[in-house]
């Protein structure tokens, strides 16, 4: 059993603290719209990129489980993040996370000169952030939502225990590139810049440290190594301004704690054991 | 029930046909060394990029489920494929085919100038294939997977119109890039050019049209525009040049079919609902 009842809280509407502020200062139109919900991480992997590439943005706050018209105009299945593209007429639109950060990956190449990647002229670099940034998708998410959904005490412990060693594979894909790459892109090495893996881990990384300590009691990974990229992540100015106060992620993520039934389509998927959407 | 008895066949260990004679042509030691089994639909995407993109390669037959040393150096889990890059003392190597993929686009770019992708201008018309390759990971590639795995008959029927409802979802991706692209990239236009999206998704159709037509009396679905494709994609050079004849499918699948104990680390995974690993 979860170790706390269901006080029945709701999703946040509203980002807070400095996300807020980050909000209200991109509120204007610009070519691309950012159709976002405070509280999902999803979104935040893209909200830290475009804040990492110096693209214009505005954010546009939607509740998802309303599903609004215009929101399913631009993701058919009604999922955030959703991008808008307003210099097309009529608007054009992008959506699935990792979809969307190569396409802005590939926007800062011609405009703001920014990256999330080494030089195309390295393949073999960019091929380790890569392979991180695989593992992030593939075993680090999905686990993290095996462990917050999980409801009995067993599988609760092998969800923490199978959690510990995603994060435990993903520090082995860093200290590899460390080893094997020059490169200065990558949050692990002190003194590197946000990596494509880094802002796809980040929010899950983030909400491990209080969403995961609140419901489940994890205790983060101590080894120093991983407390000092942690650090290095947590306070990276471009990820910093897309965090809202704690209060909002304990708060909406009760129902997932709780395993409610439609919680949503990443918590479905994760119940019945197929990918998720 | 399947609908015929299990025969005990195993999966090949040598490519047949044409596949055979692409592989005979790269036998001498390169800069890159393919690890591949002449099976496997994820080695395929990997081959047929090398031969689209025009890298020089040497193609390495392995038995994965022997698991040699050479192989778990390449890939710890012991999966193909897998590239060893031989001018690093010692070699490098990078695994998981999508990352395999981006890094040989990422090699061609500054070298044989040829690409999977539309050029970094054009960031739209490049996130519109990689939407369709998401797709194609996420979707058309587990269900092939849950269908011919299988066993009773309602499930064979559910998984075929799961199976059959992937590729109508690729088609529509398609069809709005055909729509919203002038790029000539991606052989759903006629005299268009393989794409990474394809080359994701053309094994496992190749496959339809063999293994689960054999197995599953699939039902390649018959629209005159995806036939078109379907010929297209099948008969494209880089393509075909990686295809072994159909002898060689029919008997490699069979343990998946019969969903055998241990048939592969993606059955298993398929089995236990977790991620493709």
């Amino acid at each position: 059993m979860s170790g706390k009842a269901d006080s029945g809280k709701l999703y946040h509407l509203q980002c807070t603290g400095i996300a807020k502020a980050t909000a209200d200062a991109h509120s204007t139109p610009k070519d691309i719209t950012l159709f976002g919900s405070c509280f999902c991480p999803f979104v935040q992997r893209v909200w830290a990129a475009l804040e990492h590439l110096g693209i214009d943005y505005k954010y546009y706050e939607v509740d998802p489980y309303k599903k609004p018209a215009d929101l399913l105009e631009v993701s058919p299945k009604g999922l955030v993040p959703g991008l808008r593209l307003e210099n097309y007429s009529p608007p054009r639109a992008v959506n699935e996370s990792t979809v969307i950060l190569e396409f802005l990956e590939d926007v800062a190449a011609t405009t703001t000169k920014r990256s999330l990647l080494p030089p195309v002229t390295e393949p073999y670099a960019r091929a380790l952030i890569r392979l991180q940034a695989d593992h992030v998708n593939r075993t680090l998410v999905p686990t993290f939502y095996r462990y917050i959904q999980a409801q009995d005490e067993e599988k609760q412990i092998q969800a923490g225990k199978d959690f510990v060693e995603a994060i435990n594979g993903l520090v082995k894909l860093f200290q590899r590139a460390d080893k094997e790459s020059g490169s200065n892109v990558g949050l692990w090495r002190e003194g590197g810049t946000l990596s494509l893996a880094d802002v796809m881990a980040g929010p899950w990384l983030f909400r491990s440290t209080n969403v995961l300590v609140h419901y489940r009691g994890f205790a983060v990974p101590e080894g120093p190594q991983f407390r000092a990229y942690l650090g290095r992540l947590l306070n990276y100015p471009a990820f910093k301004r897309t965090c809202s106060a704690e209060e909002l992620y304990i708060d909406s993520y009760e129902r997932y704690a709780h395993n409610r039934p439609n919680t949503s389509q990443v918590a479905n998927a994760i119940n019945s054991g197929t990918t998720l959407p």
